[in-house]
């Protein structure tokens, strides 16, 4: 783990990341010594930390300190935190912050490779998302409500809860981004007023432009996705996972799903 | 400060307090040596993690701790921070986290005394708090809307911002609770979907039930506030400030303000 480019696992306690969840992170797969996508990366934690008004720290910064990572830890999961900073007591952000630059590691989970091919069972959350334009599509740290909906269930056989909001559209999962196949055509929840827009989000919708398949974003509720041909999730973790149940429809056929797994994995997954 | 017993400024980089603001905290006053109300503040610590599920520290090893810090620290600002503790990744909370607990402190602000004799000047927010009803009332650590709101200025004799819902309901200050006095009877927006309960929110409420004050809890909106007789902010550090100046509205008079901050600084501030 490195902290302000030093190892380490420990910060201040008056860092504003603890504080108040004030600020931003990223969570990438690391493979044969390479972070998969980090030009996205860098893109969307650019975005994040100027929604937020954090000053990002330089690309060539963080690329330093990715490789002396990278070199001891080179099949992992990585994580990226950039926070405010350090500060007085008091919301309002110190004009001369210095932001926090956190990377941190894991191992690459054992999901069951079933998942990939054969679909996930998924249920709905009780919680619903809020409308805050301010915050949506950010990956910020102020995750509670990914926790409480997280906490809403533990039968390991359900690999993903879906979260909707107060008007019953579906946002996304915890921890993914979905997609709907409906007619031919891609659809994916709008991010404008809660959710957050991930990077494979991103690049399942250059993958619908690159092969000339309609994308729509728009608002769309469980019933309507309960109709669709196939239903999938992603994030730069997991990869693409199709969904074989949710409520009392099962699927079995995921054949576009199938196909843009494909495609992504072979430009790294 | 002191780390889960130990003198220290430092926590791990995998308490969930910083990976996802999972976590809730304390503001509050000493006074020679003494922790103003400190059992409301453990009575709303109790109820606020069991809001998120998190197992609260016993009273008795925080007084213990407690007792380390004022000896020290007699007159300052004292904060409290209790986590989840560390985990591994993953939005799901342990089922085995030991909940970190965090003492920091701060000096006593100098806010013009004036403030609270003359009144302050108020502005309202832009930002919008959305209903999250599984989080309002919690002071919990995901409070980038505060952050974000009170960035919204940098105007020194403004002292505070007030922020509404996306309904136009008047929910809090940034930093503290708000009241109306209206014909004689006190006014308090309902913290049902949004804001923070704080315990001088409490005490201004026990005191009109002491007084035969006829007090309401519920919705009203910026051009109801306009018209009240007197309006105040309330939080442990503060204690009470009226505001003086609304949007184009004056106010110079605050006779029931006046007596509650009387009696309340008479039980401690």
């Amino acid at each position: 783990m490195l902290v302000n480019g030093k190892p380490g696992n420990l910060i201040s306690i008056r860092d504003r990341g603890l504080l108040y969840g004030d600020g931003v992170f990223r969570t990438l797969r690391a493979t044969h010594g390479k972070a998969l996508h980090w030009p996205l990366h860098y893109l969307k934690l650019q975005h994040d930390c100027a929604a937020l008004g954090i000053a990002c720290p330089d690309e060539a910064l963080l690329c330093a300190e990715l490789d002396k990572v990278l070199v001891q830890h080179p099949d992992c999961v990585l994580k990226l935190i950039v926070t405010r900073g350090e500060g007085t007591r008091g919301y309002p952000p110190p004009v001369a912050a210095a932001p926090t630059r956190i990377w941190d590691f894991s191992p690459l989970p054992d999901y069951p490779p079933e998942w990939a091919t054969q679909g996930i069972k998924v249920r709905v959350c009780n919680l619903r998302l809020p409308a805050q334009p301010r915050l949506a599509g950010i990956k910020h740290l102020n995750r509670l409500e990914n926790v409480l909906a997280a906490a809403e269930w533990n039968n390991p056989e359900i690999a993903e809860g879906l979260l909707l909001d107060a008007d019953g559209n579906i946002i996304e999962g915890t921890r993914g981004n979905l997609f709907m196949v409906s007619q031919g055509q891609l659809v994916t929840p709008d991010l404008s007023r809660c959710g957050v827009a991930g990077i494979q989000r991103e690049r399942v919708m250059a993958w619908a432009l690159q092969h000339g398949v309609t994308l729509q974003v728009r608002d769309f509720g469980l019933e309507e996705a309960l109709h669709a041909d196939e239903l999938f999730l992603v994030n730069s973790i997991i990869g693409l996972w199709p969904i074989r149940e949710l409520e009392q429809r099962h699927w079995s056929q995921f054949p576009v799903a199938a196909q843009i797994r494909h495609d992504l994995e072979r430009q790294g997954a």
